[in-house]
């Protein structure tokens, strides 16, 4: 399988590319790559080109442009996931997996009973690394977008961002307790290709009432995720596997 | 939220329940309950209790049945995963987040170019750890079946073990790279609630080209799961979303 990686757009003209920075590394020391041999390399606009190293440096590698590729491995829906900070590397896992799922954006959120707690003077760079990881998830499944991760939000914040999006939902366990419930299709069947979706998923310990009182009065929905009781770091990846399969699969 | 235990059918009588094993410590060192407090027990022909302790001694736990619950939780279609064995802890993963998302059964496989290996000597130890997972997923789903993880198996075994089930199917990633792919849901459309379901699914480096002939030879069809190449730990999780969505949740 051909390589992939992200170059910025001031890297290009009309028919080279230069890359620097960490990839250099990969493509000479992990890859073993020489001149001659073939990259794909993803320009931050989604534009796409088949290239052919020309030559290696210690601090960068140029590349000829051979031939421009058209393809699309993009959701047609932009989720944006609002994920609730857990113990361990959950929210490492979702941010892997979810991209892989094809996750637009990502923002932790720190919930009422979110375990783990979000150090703001170390922020920058656990975003950094958290950004680092959706990168990484991108070029393994051939994504040609990077979903952008987000400085951690108060429900507050949350709520203020919901304003812009064309549907404001969250994922509630107690949907799956009730006979009433309200499916995931009833959601997805008002959602058109190109519309951006804010998902909420709650902590381990669920939501607390403030907030699920917050969520309904600001619009947002509730709905069920199967019959289950999903652990929070599963949630979101059912339901990107559900919007993929409702939109790429399903027509 | 009351705490749920699988609890064997010979420890059952008509108005109590006698819990032995590792739950005993669960309930008293764990979770420090006491006689009054209410659990939840399961038996293995899926009925379900609500139990209040009479009695906690350091080996087992009395409980009386106060009332006997109704409540189907099991996805409509059963699951068996042909899982290639990956790097790490990738089996433990699918294992538990597959439980989750209502997997019936795991087949752990040794496809051809699978980096981990099966240790054929220390597998009944290996098999007692997975099936732990396995159970411990259930009880945190609120699931009444625990899915049975077989021995390792040959692309022999698998082709065999194929033979009994109503579809056949494996996630091929090349279904993702042309425009005639044949959609998840041209296979879920042909699937009935009560069929049993072999997917196979495979490892880091893809199927060999004999296991792939082997496959349609045997009159396995492949299938796209959405427009990205999904890791072998995330395909899994994306069928078993999809099949929970097309039945438990699109009708």
């Amino acid at each position: 399988m051909v390589q992939r990686y992200f170059v910025k757009e001031d890297q290009w003209d009309n028919q080279t590319v230069v890359i620097h920075g960490e990839d250099v590394h990969h493509i000479g020391r992990v890859m073993r790559m020489e001149p001659g041999d073939t990259i794909i390399c993803i320009r931050s606009d989604q534009v796409i080109a088949e290239c052919r190293i020309t030559d290696i440096s210690s601090d960068e590698v140029t590349c000829h442009i051979e031939s421009w590729i058209s393809e699309d491995r993009e959701l047609p829906v932009f989720v944006s996931i609002v994920q609730s900070l857990g113990k361990g590397d959950k929210l490492e896992q979702v941010i892997q997996k979810g991209t892989e799922l094809g996750a637009y954006r990502f923002i932790p959120f720190k919930a009422d009973r979110s375990i783990s707690k979000w150090d703001d003077k170390k922020a920058e760079k656990k975003i950094q690394r958290l950004q680092k990881i959706a990168k990484e998830a991108s070029e393994q499944s051939q994504r040609t977008h990077i979903p952008v991760i987000e400085n951690a939000s108060t429900i507050k914040e949350v709520m203020a961002m919901g304003e812009t999006f064309d549907a404001k939902v969250f994922a509630y366990e107690n949907e799956a307790k009730t006979a009433e419930f309200h499916s995931l299709a009833s959601h997805l069947e008002t959602i058109n290709a190109g519309d951006h979706v804010l998902v909420v998923i709650g902590p381990e310990g669920g939501f607390s009432e403030r907030e699920v009182n917050t969520l309904y009065d600001h619009g947002f929905q509730s709905f069920r995720l199967g019959r289950r009781i999903l652990r929070m770091e599963t949630a979101p990846l059912y339901y990107l596997s559900s919007v993929s399969y409702q939109f790429e699969e399903l027509r």
